[in-house]
């Protein structure tokens, strides 16, 4: 593997690039991106050049489409035609079903990977990416493919091999729920102006999340609703069951179901 | 004020001992706790000796009832008759109707001061006592009294005001729903083996109340089930309007509604 192209050079794209270099990559990095963006990851020494879509994606051994679930999908079309023959490609977004079937029907010389890299930070942008931000975290995988493999286990992620459709079901419940309920109790909540005046750490953990910005959720929202609608059913069966039981000798089995789940997500 | 008596020496009130000492709180505290309890706090230097409640509450100008809610309850009642006239009782129940209409009930010698500190730690006992536990936390007191009041500012809390009814209304949005919820969200996640292959901060934090002990929550869910009931109605009202809308732009305004509360919540 001689070039890698880095598709949106923000923290993901950037924090990977960084990462094999750290792991012993020592090719060319090609970085696609916004202007702005670019000259940052140059200026930053993230990439070694700035290239079009369509030249990176012919030199490259490598593609890596690091950017918000929409725009991946319209440069998976775009590349089809242009990508080189027998090169990787894989992405980082967060649903997978319809970039994988899209990728399915657009990408033909090329190996196509669907996966997400568990990993964030609260901070954006190729200023905050990190050669360490895999380490120890999730990497799903749609399809096993030997070469990213090696490179996801030598940045020190934890590879996890999921059809996109268990990965979409999955992450409806272990990221897309918990999303959606510290929205809908920070707006609850806020019915209550007095609330602010008593809020202590439990409220604070709980709405942290519902101050995730719109404009990234909106793609996961659209490419993924049927899962997050059946988890939210799920979840809203089991409140309704919890509020007729709550002064009833059930609640403390539902205390230690739950505390033994939660322990249980806990565990690698 | 000369004699300060601790009815139940835990985290809680082995801090409030610590933090009016700390406070400039010159005279006797005295501590009714277990045996073992009591012991610790004595060898801590939390208190200055142990005695019965009964013998406690008949020497005490200050009366600290620190205990569980249920056993609140329970000592309300037993020291009624005993307490030395003209003294000032308070509590740190979490909970303030069932308790504020007990001591209505029960308390005549003393004035009561419902009151509940929302200051807390992961670990519970006097061993974890901490003078500084109450600084900058609301202190919620259902009754004005100048005395107790002089006591919270000095210890660095920030009085809050409230009503027994209004109380436990708003913390049943502001903590008990949030605690509810981590418990449902914990239930569900683990009904699906592989959430714990992705799991990530966001399931991390959204179930860590789940890994509360049901029995502290037992009374606290015994004697607030109705507002935690509306509370849950409410928030199962706004999951279905999201579950409902996850595709359309109705969902923008909802994430805008709900990251603007949550800001207000983490404004002092």
């Amino acid at each position: 593997m001689n070039t890698v192209a880095i598709v949106g050079v923000g923290l993901i794209g950037g924090s990977f690039a960084l990462a094999i270099r750290k792991a012993g990559f020592q090719g060319r990095m090609i970085g696609v991106s916004s202007p702005s963006a670019a000259k940052a990851a140059l200026d930053l020494g993230v990439i070694d050049e700035v290239r079009s879509l369509e030249e990176a994606v012919a030199q490259a051994d490598l593609i890596y489409l690091a950017q918000p679930i929409s725009r991946i999908l319209r440069t998976i079309d775009a590349i089809g035609p242009h990508v080189k023959p027998g090169s990787l490609v894989t992405d980082a977004g967060s649903t997978k079903r319809a970039i994988c079937s899209r990728a399915s029907k657009s990408i033909h010389n090329a190996r196509f990977v669907g996966a997400h890299p568990m990993a964030g930070k609260e901070s954006r942008g190729v200023e905050h990416a990190d050669a360490e931000l895999f380490e120890d975290r999730p990497y799903v995988v749609c399809t096993r493919d030997t070469e990213l493999e090696q490179w996801i286990e030598k940045i020190g992620a934890r590879l996890v091999a999921m059809s996109p459709a268990s990965h979409d079901r999955i992450v409806a419940l272990a990221s897309h729920l918990p999303q959606m309920v510290s929205t809908a109790l920070a707006s609850v909540m806020g019915d209550e102006p007095r609330t602010s005046e008593v809020a202590g750490p439990g409220a604070l953990d709980m709405t942290r999340r519902s101050l995730s910005s719109y404009e990234i959720w909106q793609d996961i929202l659209s490419t993924n609703a049927e899962p997050i609608e059946a988890a939210l059913e799920v979840l809203m069966r089991k409140l309704e069951e919890i509020r007729t039981s709550l002064r009833s000798p059930e609640m403390e089995k539902e205390f230690n179901r739950a505390s033994s789940n939660a322990r249980a997500l806990r565990q690698k």
